[in-house]
C-alpha cells in the first residue's frame, strides 16, 4: 500500500515514523507527503522517515491507495473539497480517502456531496506540542483509532491497515454516533476548562480583581484541570465550530449537573453534607468503574 | 520550639519528615504526635521521624510551643472546639494553634469563640494519595504556605518559622480573603471536574446512556480534567461544606461563562468562528501571562 500524507504536523509526522518503524513487516510500502510549507516533509526526508516529499497534493497521491488529510480540521475540510473538485482527477481510480480530523460529521457530508472515495478516521491520541519536531512513532501504541462508514466507494480496510501498522485499536463507529461521544470525552472538557479560566482570570478586557493573588496559590489541581485552555487555540477553535450541535447539548446537560451543585451550595443553614459527601463518592466510582 | 503534630497523615506526616530533615539547623528540637488510631505515629516513632507517640492529645501537647491540627479539616474543627472548653487547661501558658485545613474562616471563627490562641495556616500542596506512608520530606518545599491573621494572642512568628523548617514560602493572608482565593483556584476546580463526570457519566441512578462507549475514547484531555473528582471523598466533602458560600459565588461566575458559551455554540448558523478563537486565545494567555 502506497500511502500519501497530506499534513506533516505531529499526528502527520507521527503516522509517518510509525510507518518507518514497520516498513517491510506491514503492508505499506512507500509513504510520499505534502504540506503548504514543506518543512515537515523536508525533516522528514532528511530523517529518512519517507520515500519522497511533493511540491504539490498532485504529485503526493500519484500512486497512492490511500490518502491521509493530516492537516488541521479546516484544511482537511477545504482539502476534501477540492478532491470531489479541481483535484479530482489527481486521486488513483480505486484510492480512498481518510483524515485524522477531531470531528467526522463535517467531513462525511462533504465527501458524500464530492462524491470522494472516503472513509473518516480520528486517532484518539494527542498532546499539547505540534508540529513534524514533535512527531512520535509510539503516540498511537494501544490508542483507539475511530474508523467511520464508507462514503462514495471508499475502502475502510485500508484505513483499518493504517490504524494497525501504528500499532492502534482500530474503532468502528459511524460520524454521528464519533461526533456525540468525543462531544462529551473530548470537546466538552475543552470548553468547562476554558470557562474555569474566563470565570477565574477574567475575559478580555474583565479581568477578575483577584486572580493575580489567587494565581499565587495555584496548585497541581489548578494546573490539570486547566491543561486543555493551554492547547492549540486553531484546533480547539476548529473542533468547536465544526462540532457546535453535539457540543451545544453536552454543554446543557453539564450546565444542569452545575445548577443543582448551586442549589446545594445555597440551601437556607448551608449545604447537606451527605448529599455532597454522596455526589462526589458517585462521581468517584464512575471513574473507577 | 517544641511541635505537637495532632494528626500525622500525608500532611501531618511531610511535616514530620520535613522537620527531622530539618533538626539540627532550625528551631525545632522536639516534635510530638498523637493520632486516634495511633497507626501513623507508630510508623513515624519507628522511622525516626518523631521524638514521641502519646496515647492522647493532652500528652501530645504537654511541654508544646506550637500545636499543629493536622488531622481532616472536620477533626480540627473539633479539636479546636475542645481547645476552648475540656482540652484548654492541657495548652501550655503562651502556646499557638495552628492547623492545615483547606478553609481558613470557619477554624478562625471557633478560635474566637473560644479564646483559643490560634493563628490559621495552610501549606498549599497535596497528592491524591493519603497516609503516613505517602508522607514526604520535600512536599511543601517552593510551596507557599499561607498564614492567618492571630486569634486571641497567637503567634504568627511560630507558624512562620514551622512554614520556613518545611522549606516552604510564608504567605500572610487573612481568613476572609484566604478563603475567597481558594474558593476560585482550588475549591472551584474541584465542583466542575465532578460536576463533568455527572454530565458524561451520570448521577446516582441515573446512567447516561452512551457512557461506557464514550469512556472507550477517553484520552489524557479526560483524565487531566477530571482529575479532582478522583480525590478523597472525605476531604472534598468537608471543604465544599466549610467554604459553601465563596465558592457558591465563583460557580455563579462560572455559570456566567457557561452560559455564554451555549448561547455561542447554539447561535443561529453556527458559532461565530472569531469569537471562539478570541475566547480560547484569552483564556491561554491568562494562564501564559
Amino acid at each position: 500500500m502506497h500511502v500519501a500524507l497530506l499534513g506533516l504536523g505531529l499526528i502527520g509526522g507521527s503516522i509517518a515514523r510509525a510507518l518507518a518503524a514497520d516498513r517491510g513487516s506491514g503492508e505499506v510500502h512507500r509513504v510520499t507527503a505534502w504540506t503548504p510549507s514543506g518543512e515537515g516533509p523536508r525533516l522528514a526526508l532528511a530523517a529518512g522517515v519517507i520515500d519522497a516529499l511533493a511540491g504539490d497534493p498532485e504529485t503526493a497521491m500519484a500512486g497512492a491507495d490511500l490518502v491521509v488529510l493530516a492537516g488541521p480540521p479546516l484544511a482537511c475540510v477545504d482539502l476534501l473539497r477540492r478532491l470531489g473538485s479541481d483535484l479530482r482527477g489527481s486521486l488513483e481510480p480505486g484510492a480512498t480517502v481518510t483524515d485524522v480530523a477531531s470531528t467526522k460529521g463535517v467531513l462525511a457530508s462533504i465527501a458524500r456531496a464530492g462524491g470522494v472515495p472516503y472513509v473518516g478516521g480520528h486517532p484518539m491520541a494527542g498532546r499539547e506540542t505540534s508540529g513534524f519536531g514533535a512527531a512520535d512513532a509510539s503516540l498511537f501504541r494501544d490508542r483507539p483509532w475511530v474508523i467511520g462508514e464508507p462514503v462514495a466507494g471508499g475502502d475502510p480496510a485500508r484505513v483499518r491497515a493504517l490504524a494497525l501498522a501504528c500499532g492502534a485499536r482500530p474503532v468502528e463507529l459511524d460520524a454521528e454516533t464519533h461526533d456525540r461521544l468525543v462531544a462529551a470525552i473530548s470537546h466538552l472538557p475543552l470548553i468547562t476548562s476554558v470557562a474555569l479560566v474566563e470565570a477565574v482570570a477574567g475575559t478580555a478586557g474583565a479581568t477578575v480583581p483577584d486572580w493575580t493573588e489567587a494565581v499565587m496559590l495555584a496548585a497541581s489541581g489548578w494546573r490539570d484541570t486547566t491543561r486543555l485552555a493551554r492547547g492549540d487555540v486553531t484546533m480547539g477553535t476548529e473542533i468547536t465550530v465544526t462540532n457546535a450541535v453535539a457540543l451545544a447539548v453536552r454543554l446543557r446537560a453539564y450546565r444542569a449537573r452545575v445548577d443543582e451543585w448551586i442549589a446545594l451550595l445555597e440551601a437556607p443553614g448551608g449545604p447537606d453534607a451527605e448529599v455532597v459527601r454522596a455526589r462526589l463518592a458517585e462521581a468517584r466510582s464512575r471513574l473507577e468503574g
